[in-house]
């Protein structure tokens, strides 16, 4: 991954991906002990980063051509929206127990869904991989995709013009398959070498931080059994963890409690919805700030679709 | 109130307050039958627009003069956040049955609040008044003062400039005494007067419509008694009363549970936390759509500060 591959995708993107703003308050501020710089995904097309990626891979294609991918939400929802953008099919293969409102959501935007039994064994690349040969569809991975890294680099490109010229320090990100972590890696290693990235997971689900300190891919016990669905993940990406080893600082890692809380503050402070995936980092920033060092934290709060249910039971811990 | 006027807030303004995004989802279109662009102003510094005219108003005196002002809320973080960022004293004058956020995020921000009894029949302009006599404060009036309807103005110059070139019709903008729907009305008049603004209120609340369909300023039996506290106000200002007569389109009003409806759109389609008066706007391009003219309307949707329970109850409502 390069940062020419990074600024091809941001000119494919252009017009059609938000720019998200940075948002800050005092209160934060205060909780964390330093200033909090939160870079607000959920108010990304399709509420996620996820449309990045998958606008990037889809405009990567020859004209016309179908895609199919395999996601427990975002991912999903970024490349039906990314493909009814492009005017191309797009089917996707989603677990049977993702958020109902993700699963409509996709559906909605115009992509064809199949589900499958995550917690009882079926292997989405399996499944991904038979219907992509059978239809003739082009798949795209969630994150072990070059055109998708690049995607996702781009909130990295934003965030080097957006950030003040003093922040320096930790970047926190949250963390499934690396995609967003190893695509903001490289774009801030190019344009702002002062600022570093730290992936953030749930913790029972860290298998990118414990790779990082044993410098090789670890897997997770278990692929289900957290509220943050959209980045539980089996195993850190073959494409993204050679470059998180390279640039990435040590992981975090951040309990279901955290993440809601995180979510709670994202809602009062920036009035920003967040999903439980989506918060874990603004979590590790409020809640573990003797892990950070530095008088400023950068946060990329990543996504925000979640059914009602769970935004209600975050804001209950106000 | 001059275009000029306004520029020259947007100077003043410049850096500190956020140029906030427009946002659109194909969900929100479906509902109203045409497109939506929401201009986000819970993402404004304080969470709502009123940190806009603040800033301008407390920007335009003398070094070192301290304010005062009175408020159901949002001025009122406005002015502590205005005020603290100018380094001056600010002391706010707030009903004592306001939110309990909204006070509390008063006196965080630095501001010296005193509490009246809004139903008892208090006034906040005695109040006032003769609190800023006894300590040598600049009275820094909600709406009916030019600094702060220049501020509110800023929203209209980012919107002209953000919208599509080949959006027109219908600006929706939430009401109280008239200062945001004004301050926008003459922005867009030089910038875009193929927008027209129309100031949305809360059924029974609606002094600024029947005030428009008059001719001439009428009150509101009442002063509370809505959820929509933010923008129940007890007749259209001075100040910008002649503004909209000369500007504006027809008012329209919204019932609480389309309020609270709204505020779970925002939610669940734009990921942005609305409070109910912030979203009556919205909720009038979403329920009120016979009302409205032409293939897109814009709204402002204008702050974002309520309790969790009152966001727990919209959220119930999905």
């Amino acid at each position: 991954m390069t940062p020419e591959a990074i600024r091809a995708a941001a000119q494919r993107i252009y017009g059609h991906a938000r720019r998200t703003p940075v948002l800050t308050s005092p209160f934060l501020d205060e909780i964390a002990g330093r200033r909090v710089f939160v870079k607000a995904e959920p108010l990304q097309v399709t509420g996620s980063f996820k449309f990045r990626g998958a606008l990037s891979a889809v405009s990567a294609l020859p004209d016309g051509t179908g895609v199919i991918a395999y996601s427990s939400g975002n991912h999903a929802q970024g490349v039906a929206a990314a493909a009814a953008l492009r005017g191309v099919t797009a089917v996707i293969v989603m677990p049977a127990d993702a958020p109902a409102l993700k699963i409509a959501n996709t559906r909605a935007l115009g992509a064809e869904v199949l589900l499958y039994d995550r917690a009882g064994g079926e292997s989405r690349e399996d499944i991904g991989a038979a219907v992509a040969k059978e239809r003739g569809l082009h798949l795209i991975r969630p994150y072990d995709d070059p055109d998708v890294i690049a995607g996702q680099g781009t909130v990295g490109l934003e965030l080097a013009e957006q950030l003040p010229g003093d922040v320096s320090g930790d970047v926190l990100v949250c963390c499934g398959g690396g995609g967003l972590s190893s695509g903001i890696a490289v774009a801030l290693a190019d344009t702002r070498p002062d600022l570093r990235v730290r992936p953030v997971e749930p913790v029972g689900f860290d298998d990118v931080a414990r790779s990082l300190d044993a410098g090789e891919r670890l897997g997770n016990d278990r692929v289900s059994g957290s509220i943050c669905d959209a980045i539980v993940t089996p195993i850190p990406g073959e494409l993204t963890f050679p470059i998180l080893k390279r640039l990435s600082g040590p992981g975090l890692s951040v309990t279901d409690e955290q993440a809601l809380s995180a979510m709670a503050q994202a809602w009062l402070r920036l009035k920003v919805g967040a999903e439980p995936g989506g918060a874990v980092a603004l979590a590790a920033a409020l809640y573990h700030s003797d892990r950070i060092e530095g008088d400023a934290v950068t946060v990329i709060l990543s996504g925000g679709n979640c059914d009602p249910a769970m935004m209600t039971r975050a804001l209950a811990g106000l």
